[in-house]
């Protein structure tokens, strides 16, 4: 079977380096080219890249998928910075190239994407949930954007299911001690050294409790997501918002 | 809004004893009927019982469920016991009363059933998968079945995604450290006195790793499911086997 | 060997009928009496009990005492409400009956004592200290006073070991996010259906975490704690304040 | 204050070089030498050198420590292979050099050694003990060396303290569910992609179990050991063998 031939934007950041090396030890797939800043993207097309992974930065990334796009490859997206302006161009561009398929995703960690998911599952059986995020104590931010996000995805499930509020006799309490309140949710911040990312969801009822913990020991974690999208992004024409989407969930 | 007429068969039990307390509390249910060996099955339809929870033992469950299908009494079971022919039997029951819909679960524990579910779901993305399961010293069999049948199910996944098998590089170890081996997934039981009934569902890949843990703290943890199941089998006509078919995970 | 000879006073009380019940199980004790409001404390002679445990309130702790200390009998208490001059009078009591011991507790968890114990001797090693409780959602107060004590140790140990404050660089942080301040430890609450009492002490430094967890499951969890103090307390002349004394932790 | 002047031999392995960042991060500490296979020790005499810290391999550490009590410098020594043998020379040495320490330690990791001696400690207050390991798969032997000295430790203070048999009620088991029996103690191993060295110890008694966890992250866990030691150990003459004697726990 004849290998995927997959393509690097971006190769020489902290997250492009990693995914260099990622792509070139899988078996199924070639690398064919490691682009970076000043590198020009028509290597892409001599190089013959099905797929591309770019991994550089907002002013960069919509003139890299302008190109991949005009020259039919498909494109896997960790750079940030989406807007709802950036989505419509990129629709438009793509409904010009029907076969084309572009994975924009958030977060590349399978499991922090499955811990949200499945706490949004889970989030309407219960009668309590509450998130608990861990970090490195360098963090400048509390709680960090993953747990605010999946603290809105649980509230949300539970809107929509009809939920009563979490039960909470609280009637004397320090300020703080009952974490952030995220929609209803509590989320509590751990900053801690020797920690790096981790985050549990803890969901309880009467006689049970249910944990979903995420731990992220290494920024490599995000190449078997990454991977995983080169993948299926040749099947997925158009475009993929999250990575979920691809991961079957349903 | 009238409320759901509910009936309890082996209401003198210590589930049905539970079950009839937590059906007197719902405030949507109304319990009508609480029997046990020895009363009649004939007062489920004086009292108009629109559903059953039917927890008695295999000696008594077939006739309890041939009774409640042709008074078109919706049925559910958490009896175990069951076999093919037994299965079979009440699906030539059921195909006579297209209306009534019987619900029969291995587990009512919601907590429980998710577990082995969003196991199931994540294994494939996962290079390593173990399994911890910790109860009390009074247990007679380990792994617990539980533990067993989530195995069980990740291997089924595994081997449905044509994953590799675990890498494992132990060359020296003793009698047991690595634990038991369901279909290749790695089971380990711990007893414990002050645990009652716990399970660890371990998954590791490049970077990171995903924990589904599940708490059972107390008998109790069975009625949110059988309150659950008693609102949703009377729109479930036919069989039903297994909780998570009312869960609408997918 | 004979047998300890041990009387419960507060016997009908919720942790006073496990007390009965415990001193009545264990083979090297000898369940002498069990009295209540309004019995006889000269029962306690009658029955010749060499150990009484008192669990009452404070209204009635200090005449109790007095009794038992005039009388020669060991006393294990567990009864609150403890100021200074409660102490001094008590130690007044004792200087006058120098064979007789009284110890008093403020917790009789075995499993919680250990952990601030711990905790404490563990601080200074490591750059970050946090604490998180955990549990049931009709708790009053938070953080639990069991959390707040074992902050308040942990933040002495470190000051006397001259200690840097904790690192933390957060600039952005929703309200509640960091917890409750106790004394530079931050302390977080959770409240959650199916949890009965449980608390973690996390510290970590460069590359490594250290977390002590007590779980406690049920609140005959005090028992071996009074058990182990019944048998301590006649070779423990004098005051004693705090199980942890009678550990030989040191 | 003048700092302490430490030298590093077996500078550039990985543990070595680590150390010799370590040191010259500190600010109490200064780093006046780091020699590795070739370099000779004289350099340590001449650089002034206080204490060194010995991280070789056992073909060449008694010749280095030979040196070290005899130039009247203090030895922080990680290298491993000791025989009682080894040990008694050591000790003569010493006995020429009255005012010499040499610390040897198994482990450097703080977190690791508080996790044994806390365990050793609470180990026989509990009616149930069991250690849960886990590590990279590309570990070779299970279970590890700490976990099995942490059982032995565990199984030793329990005999010591004349503790029944630990409760298990198993009468029907799969091959190694019940994990490896070291000493009466249950060590189950995982392994696990994602993992770097992990180790739980679980005590259980009536109502409440204690947990104490030590994660290992990243192999830079040893400095901070190894930096306490090295400040340390001027004031520890003669020989001390094991890191908890300098933690001052008792």
């Amino acid at each position: 079977m004849s290998k995927l031939r997959v393509a690097v934007i971006g190769a020489r950041g902290r997250i492009g380096s990693e995914a260099v090396r990622a792509v070139s030890e899988a078996e199924d797939l070639e690398l064919v080219a490691a682009i970076g800043r000043g590198d020009k993207l028509e290597t892409l097309v001599e190089a013959g890249a099905q797929v591309a992974v770019e991994l550089t930065d907002p002013g960069a990334v919509m003139g890299n998928l302008d190109f991949l796009v005009r020259h039919g490859i498909h494109g896997v997206v960790g750079t940030t910075g989406w807007t709802e302006e950036r989505l419509a161009q990129l629709r438009t561009w793509l409904a010009a190239a029907p076969e084309v398929g572009v994975l924009i995703a958030p977060n590349f960690s399978i499991g922090a994407v499955l811990t949200m998911r499945f706490a949004q599952q889970a989030a309407r059986f219960f009668e309590s949930v509450e998130v608990i995020e861990l970090h490195h104590p360098n963090k400048a931010d509390a709680p960090s954007g993953t747990a605010t996000r999946t603290a809105q995805l649980i509230a949300a499930a539970r809107a929509e299911a009809g939920c009563a509020p979490q039960p909470d006799a609280t009637v004397s309490a320090l300020d703080g001690a009952r974490g952030a309140d995220v929609d209803g949710v509590p989320v509590h911040s751990v900053r801690l050294r020797g920690l790096l990312a981790h985050q549990e969801v803890l969901l309880g009822d009467t006689g049970e409790t249910l944990t979903i913990r995420h731990d992220s020991t290494h920024h490599s974690s995000f190449m078997p997501g990454i991977l995983l999208a080169a993948r299926r992004v040749p099947s997925a024409p158009g475009l993929t918002f999250g990575l979920e989407h691809f991961l079957d969930l349903d």
